[in-house]
């Protein structure tokens, strides 16, 4: 009988593996560095060994895990295939013709952007659970995005569903982003674009700032001093949440989801960022969905592995 | 053997109606009027009758047909619940129950919003044919849209799946949208819209233009004068597709489908209108659907029979 599935999210320097009881259960999570070097060849087989040892340890048969859910930092398409993952060194890579290859005990495999990945673990066990569609916005170094619809991550014909973060909000805007466009919505979103709309916000005026007092000013200083009361930290996250709102609101007019999930290091602002961008969409969106229920993330670091497990469970 | 499939598309003045094979061949078709006089609560009734008496006409036994696929011009979800539908005179109602009421013979019924439906159709014999995933964009008096994946419908939690023509996509506009908010891509793109925006856009400058001397101005005229050659009607049509190019790049970062089919009247405008959508759809889209072809709809105003067939075939 199938009881086990394994859920890998391969970083850019490490590799969190977890194996999970059919039913969601965390047996365990471990992880190891991820090989970047000679184009990434080394992660897979690394991976593989690293499943191999961790079943025998545990006395496993490879017939009793269900699959493995791989998530990658980059496109993938449904058929598994990776066009090109930077952080890895990949170009293009099917990555389960190649774990097929290397652990051929394990037939079932299917790999997916890490984003994705993400969206469908909180919607099996965090902060999208109970629901059957969820949209999962990461508000990290960049701002991420994952779409999973009926227990499903939807992938995209080129693997760039969920792209949240390069939508472009912003069409007359100069400074590039780092995807090459001009005025997407990470680059007003992200932990990093909020800095840098924040420091022309407070060069664009004279209002007075405790931010002014702080060198180097991240993301967190915005967050803290926004809870704080300062003026000009409400306004600039303020205005964080109308991009991210009208970004949801666009999202709504696609897919309608059932709940929004946000996570990653800014969703810390709370209830301050949240309760603006919901107002936001409320304003933005069709009238049908403009009460689309926006919660935090609850599973941190463990959504990948979580989402990659539930790939590979029927 | 379920041999047959019946799409029916209740439109505000007339149902059409469609007898399917189960490989897409279109029997008979016909139409019958839309009753909306007393909430609406003629329109199922009579479409049972209809239904009913096409089947014993051509001596075909209910227990041959896979089932009923019922399209309607507003938000259903995926529970066969219409919550409003203004032009029917409907307010909440569960069309499966109702039509399982009336005609029992054929319990398989499913309803989906129309242009959702139309989305189907053309992914499945139109313009999205061999396609995975399509999203529609019907270009009429409004601006209507459909998402169909895997050969499935999305309607959203909230029936509000493929509502594209209300992304908001000018967040400062002044005039409202007929749904109340402002800013909508239906304000700009749809044939109300466009002749609206070209009455501004000719108000707002002294360039010479045929144009000018058309009274009433209509969408029509305005394609007309485009493949023409007269500059301003150029212009028009060039930032009528900035707006729908752009906000096809929104759909493409939340699904990324294969394929984009566009229909409706404005739709005629051809390749000035298709060509430069796909221009701006490449500026604006994250670069891996970047190229997403944009296909001219096939099907008309058959689409919709075609999809809802298509919704009750396993």
């Amino acid at each position: 009988m199938e009881k086990y599935a394994l859920g890998v999210d391969i970083g850019g320097t490490t590799v969190k593996l977890g194996l999970f009881l059919a039913d969601g259960t965390l047996c365990e999570k471990w992880e190891i560095p991820t090989r970047t070097e000679d184009q990434g060849c080394h992660i897979l087989p690394d991976v593989a060994a690293s499943i191999r040892a961790a079943l025998e340890r545990r006395g496993i048969a490879p017939a009793q895990a269900a699959g493995i859910g791989i998530g990658v930092p980059g496109p993938v398409d449904g058929q598994n295939t990776v066009f090109k993952c930077v952080n890895l060194g990949w170009g293009v890579l099917n990555v389960k013709e190649e774990m097929n290859r290397l652990l051929p005990e394990i037939p079932r495999v299917r790999a997916a952007n890490d984003a994705n990945a993400a969206a469908l673990g909180e919607l099996w066990k965090g902060g999208g659970m109970g629901y059957h569609s969820a949209v999962m916005v990461t508000l990290g170094t960049g701002v991420g995005g994952g779409v999973a619809l009926d227990g499903q991550i939807v992938a995209g014909a080129h693997g760039g569903a969920g792209e949240i973060g390069h939508m472009t909000v912003e069409p007359l805007e100069t400074v590039p982003c780092s995807c090459g466009k001009r005025g997407c919505l990470e680059q007003y979103a992200s932990a990093n674009g909020i800095v840098r709309m924040g420091r022309q916000m407070l060069a664009d005026c004279a209002a007075p700032s405790a931010l002014r007092q702080i060198e180097p000013l991240t993301a967190r200083d915005i967050c803290d001093q926004a809870r704080a009361g300062d003026g000009m930290a409400l306004r600039i996250l303020d205005r964080c949440a109308g991009y991210l709102g009208r970004a949801l609101s666009y999202v709504s007019c696609v897919i309608d989801p059932d709940v929004f999930v946000i996570g990653g290091g800014m969703s810390r602002a709370g209830d301050i960022l949240l309760s603006a961008m919901k107002a936001y969409h409320k304003k933005y969106a069709f009238h049908v969905s403009a009460d689309t229920p926006m919660t935090l993330a609850r599973l941190g670091n463990d959504a990948g592995i979580c989402g990659c497990a539930r790939m590979v469970l029927r």
